[in-house]
Order: C-alpha cells, then structure tokens, then sequence
C-alpha cells in the first residue's frame, strides 16, 4: 500500500480562527500531486496552535497511534517567542535526520535568504518520518521537492530491515 | 532605537595579557560599518580566557541583565583542548538557529577548507541571539557578512510577535 | 610519529558472518594511501553488530585505552531501524565537530542524493577523533576525500594547545 502521511499547520492565527490556512492545503496538494514519486497519500490534517504541548499531543498521536509513516508539520519554525515548532519535534524524535534538514537548507538558500532563519528539525520516531516545514506556502512547496529524490526511499528504509539492498551513500 | 550588540572576544592569550586582541576591534568596526543594513550598534565589549564558567557568566549577564539583541563570540571554536566556546554557548541557548551556521560554513569553505574545523553553535536565550564566530578576523567578517542578508530580520523577530507579517521560508 | 586510525565496520551481515566486509578493507587502503597527506596509518580494525553498547565499547576502547586518534566507522547511519551507529557515537563524544558533517554532506551530495539519508555524526572525545562514514565503499572514500584538506590539521589541533599558530577561520 501507499505512505500514509499527515500534516499539522501549527499557527496560532489559523487555530483562532483568525485567518485562513494557506499552508495546509498547499501541503496537501504537493504531497499528493508527487504520489507517484512518493508512493504517499496524505490522510490527515490537523491545525494547532504554537504551543509545545499541543504540538507534541498530536505529533505523538499519529505516530505512535495512527502508524502513519510521514508527519510534515507547517509553521513555527522561525525565531518568534511564539516560535515553538522545532523544541516540540526534538522532544518526541528518536533519530536525528540531519541530511533531511541540509538539502531543505542548501534548496531553500537559492530562493531567498531569509531561509536561513528555518530552524526546522527532523527525525525518526518509531516507524514515523517527522519533519518541520516552515509555514510559508511556497517553501512547503520547495522543501517537498528537495527531498522528493530520496524521500521514498527513506520511507522504506524506516519500515524496513539492513537485509534489503540500501542504494550508496547509506 | 538600534539593536544592541555585545563582542566577546575568547582567549587565553589575551585574557592573560600574552597578546593583543586584532579580533574584537575587527568585529566592533565591522557591526557598526554594517550599523545601516543591520540597525545595530556595539555596545559592549569585553575579554575571557578559554573557560566554560567565564564565556557563561559573561554571555548571561549580557542576555538575561543587560538584554543585548546580539551577542557575537570570538574565537575558542576550533579542535583544541582549550577550544570550549560553542560547549559553553549550547548550554545557554534555548533555542538553536542551525541556519545560521549553515550560511557561515557554507560561505566560510569557499575562503579556505580549514573552515570546516569550526564548531560553531548559535541560538536564542530569551530575546538575545547568541552566535559563535572564529577568532581569525578576517572569518569575523567574512561571517558577519554571510549573514547580513537576514540578520536585522532575526533581531526583530526576536523582539517580535507572530501577528507581525514574516518574509517567505520563515 | 604518525597518526593512528582505527577503523570499525558496523553490520549486523558482517559480524555474523553472512556477507564479506567490503567497507573495511577500502577504508583501510583509502586512509593508507592518504598517508602522505594525511600523516596518519591504520593500526586496528574491529567488525560489530548494529548494536549500540557493542558499539560503544570498541570505540571507547579504542579511544580511552588505546588511545587512538582518529576512529571512523563504517556503515549503520542511515533510516532502518537497526541503524544505530550516530546514536551509540553521540552517546560518546564531548564536543560536536559539524562541520566535517557539513563537508561530507556537501560532496556525498554531488554524487547522489541518496546522501541525504546519512545520519553520520562526528565529534571528539578526549584526544580522539570520532567520525561516522556511511557503510557504502565508494562513499567512504569521498568522505575521505572531502575531509582530507583540513583532517590532518584537526589532529594536530587536537593534541596540540592554544599556543600553536592555527590557520583562518578556527
Ligand atoms: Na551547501
């Protein structure tokens, strides 16, 4: 079967209802328009609030709960107090997956230099892939892309075991 | 009003009066000839040898008492024993900024390959930006630079809160 | 007098004897063939499982007892769930040295982007050198490659004090 996938819009406008969510379908969108490429299929969303607590809960929950196999969160990665993404994530990952975060940075760099202000985390939980995306639209759009080359494969490696052939570099 | 900035020059060699500090001035000149893009002015300026509790001490009372915007240490990243600068720094820092060392190592390799030995750590402790620089001055500026596209946005975002509208990527 | 490198092959396959040690044995021939540039010799090599205390005990060894200056280790970086090699090494290193990471990412990434899968750590741990290479035997020597114009001056550095000259940007 396809990746199940679920996306978390962490902002507080969105969860007050102040404004409308324009991360989240986008998301949404791009994941499922490269279901070819990813073998993924969103099957969950959800919009929290930046709070740390509230972040984790639903986090933990998809992961350790619903099984899903990738969680992109959207938002809250800057260096706002309300800022909170990044601390929430690296409370719950297991496994560091630092080259994730390098190829969103290096892609990210090229179109604007404000994404050095990402402070985006990721990592492994249990069989779940979590990663920050930061809350702008268009660079959700960009960080999926980055990854799209390799993303498939670091699905299946988490589900799988050393026996399988794994391709170079890993 | 402008942002303050405090300069730290780490060193056994000129804590001890064994030599005189060409990195700290290179830095003061280098933030207030960059006082326009950055809207910042050095405030503070101060010498400690090598030692984890001295570089805390003074990097807490910039942040928590005196509340400078950014605090910029030189010096003490590299492999050497004495080389404790960023061990000092990550345990004082709430939230890390991983974007900003990837900008300063990026820009720094394309100078020399020995860039690759610094160790850098940068983040937020409350509304203060903390980041370690090379003691070589001519690294000072090369990192101030790299990371002048985006700096003066850290600093208000720090400051800031999420209702304030944030660039792409953030 | 030379360097001394230790190399351990981390892989379930190899240690129980299922499949040859193909990593091992380039890593050896690749550090040996540097030694020019490097000034460093490989004096020990050890094969383990994917198993985090038995890990940890080799490299400890090696670095405590033995007192190594350089251990790299081979394989057990990337998504599975019986990679654990960057969980055991950071359990053991005192200082975190990010950008060898930094270079190794960046030149694995000209090669492939499966490159983003590795999770490879690196840091110091007393006067020993602690750098994870993916398991790949071609990927060993790029990382080699990619480290090679600062690794002898890490080292040095590492041995050595404040006192010596040290080159820009450390
Ligand atoms: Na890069």
């Amino acid at each position: 079967g396809e990746f199940k996938v679920a996306i978390l819009t962490v902002s507080d406008t969105v969860a007050s209802g102040a404004g409308p969510d324009r991360s989240g379908p986008r998301a949404v969108s791009v994941v499922n328009s490269s279901s070819e490429k990813l073998g993924a299929r969103v099957v969950s969303t959800a919009v929290v609030p930046d709070d740390v607590s509230k972040i984790k809960a639903v986090v933990q929950k998809w992961s350790d709960i619903d099984r899903m196999d990738l969680i992109l969160t959207l938002g809250g990665t800057g260096f706002t107090p309300r800022d909170v993404t990044p601390e929430a994530t690296k409370e719950l990952i297991e496994k560091e997956t630092p080259g994730l975060l390098y190829v969103m940075m290096q892609e990210s760099l090229k179109v604007t230099p404000f994404a050095m202000l990402s402070r985006s985390a990721a990592g492994i939980r249990g069989s779940t892939l979590i990663i920050n995306m930061p809350g702008n639209p268009n660079a959700v759009a960009e960080c999926v892309e980055a990854l799209l080359p390799a993303l498939k494969h670091a699905l299946k490696q988490i589900k799988g075991d050393k026996r399988e052939k794994h391709p170079r570099h890993i």
